[in-house]
């Protein structure tokens, strides 16, 4: 038998190998600072994306979609729109979604919307301490992040230093990624972008999740040592995630 | 007599010059997830854009233009109303302007608005493979290029590795740019907006096009001796245009 | 006695570092085209941007803030609600609050509801010559901006190859930057809210205002020396504005 981290190094391969061969179609409604990076990244990654929030034509672009990315940033009304109907194509058609609910800690309203998408059932959620506070109502314990994914029966992940991943049965660690990621605007939102790739290729919601922290992670260490500072963490983080192989991937992966 | 491929090369040398000294104002309806790239490479050519879709004030903008580019992608009602006035002031004012139907293969409604708006006549579309096919329910050959180029009345640029530009008499293949230009989002969209601004300074829309095609594929070309991968030639391709010479120009033109 | 330059110098110096050890919040509604750049360099900055223009939202993160840039560039209808709710709580709350009346030489529209805007009392107005004269109606000298900033009780920053900031009383001119900064689009919106953030930590808006161009002009200069070009100022520049030192800044700043 392998051991957990053995299994999510070789998934994390594995993913990143059928993100380059099945190039899958993900559908990002995701905010208007981060649609360009998205997109870049999710290219980077061998996925192809696509990011339309009109309501006429989000449903067309769902139901051709792989995954489904939801990124609350930026709510306004039209996305607000856009969003209940690219949720309610990907629940009937089975189409893999996930949520990322930017600033949901700052904006009571949005609080309320997140906590409305959780109840449809995302396969995952991602979020940072201060949003996980926020629509928990408890701190981000390893234990609460578990109990929180029980009851709400999806993957969260939550972001940090070192990430901590679970379904409510099974929890990880990852501890890939590089200061500078954190002074990148939009750097959380692609990343979650990666991550709905990864869901859209393995059918294992938390396999999926963690293998995507580990091939984000990992390819921002492979940037920062041909950077300078964030802004060219940015654009070489792109060319790392282009060029990413499965050695450097296993090498690097710490996952605990 | 010159041979067309001569032609076509003399008159990308003559655009890039026009457009750096009269510095042409080009207006672009285009995708929130374009519009930063996109400013940054008609900066980088010699041009000046300007973005609103607001539409109470795009037709002011267009007014001001000297040429308008309309991209299809994220198609929202209020994008949809803007480009419906914008088209209209630039007919009315003798503005040229061109359309880049991005995804109208995934997008039926997004389809019908593009097959609408070449109805009005636009100086040239610019699109890929599976756009053409959708917009014109055939194959891209060269032959069907050219069919529909004479029964729209419009110049039709059908880009690819090889790009092939039909206006219903004559057709052009150009064959420059770099395979790392398809892994950067809005690449497409920045390059029809620099077409945009060549059709501002050129009469004859079949050569503004080509040399326009000419002048972003050379530019890439350059910049991917710069790049470790996609992030890094986005970077470089701004460089490399604002530095582009006549010599390297001519050197590197491939038209057949 | 200190001389009017070097308090500028110093208040500069001051003013990066209370960026970083404060890490204020900017709220910035600005244009689709520069929400991406504003927000890398506010962080680069050592600020925390956020960018909703949601009318449902935008009270909530005024009041969250630390200090309000408002960018009229792309000024949709939901911009121009959003501006109205955001101005008016930056006014109840105490909230600093400024204005980027971008294109206003463009948009009659535009120059009207920036001449309202600035009639309930922003802290300061940062533009260009053209957008200068549209909204003041004279030229932009030394002179006329003084006068503006007198009648209006404002901060007036006009930009150019020198800077020239007047509050009615005092006048300074900043002679920092590099000539490619003009070829990238949404320098200026990105040096605004640079601005911005520096109107969050120093209670003198005319200082303030001075300091903020003093850091972005530097941090343009020291890019340069690392770049080929527009594409890769605009990626130098925010790791040498995040790694941007009291010796270089005091070494560099222009200010006469």
């Amino acid at each position: 038998m392998r051991a957990p981290d053995d299994n999510i190094r070789s998934t994390a391969v594995d993913v990143l190998e059928r993100l380059r061969a099945r190039r899958p179609r993900i559908h990002c409604i995701t905010n208007a600072v981060a649609q360009a990076f998205t997109a870049n990244l999710l290219l980077a990654a061998g996925a192809i994306p696509s990011m339309t929030i009109s309501p006429e034509e989000v449903a067309d672009f769902v139901i051709g979609a792989d995954a489904l990315l939801v990124n609350l940033g930026t709510l306004e009304d039209s996305r607000r729109a856009a969003i209940g109907i690219a949720v309610d194509t990907a629940n009937e058609k089975n189409v893999p979604w996930m949520i990322d609910p930017v600033f949901i800690d700052r904006s009571p309203t949005r609080a309320v919307f997140a906590q409305a998408l959780i109840r449809l059932r995302p396969y995952a959620v991602r979020l940072n301490y201060d949003e996980f506070t926020a629509i928990a109502g408890a701190e981000g314990t390893i234990e609460a992040i578990s109990h929180f994914a029980r009851d709400t029966g999806t993957v969260i992940a939550l972001t940090g230093e070192v990430d901590a991943i679970a379904d409510g049965k099974r929890t990880v660690r990852i501890a890939n990624g590089h200061p500078w990621m954190s002074k990148i605007t939009a750097m959380g939102c692609a990343g979650s972008a990666v991550v709905a790739a990864c869901l859209a290729v393995e059918s294992d919601p938390w396999l999926a999740v963690a293998a995507g922290q580990v091939i984000v992670g990992v390819a921002g260490e492979v940037a920062a040592e041909h950077a300078r500072g964030p802004g060219s963490l940015a654009v070489a983080i792109l060319d790392a995630l282009n060029d990413l192989d499965r050695a450097t991937l296993l090498a690097r992966a710490k996952v605990t």
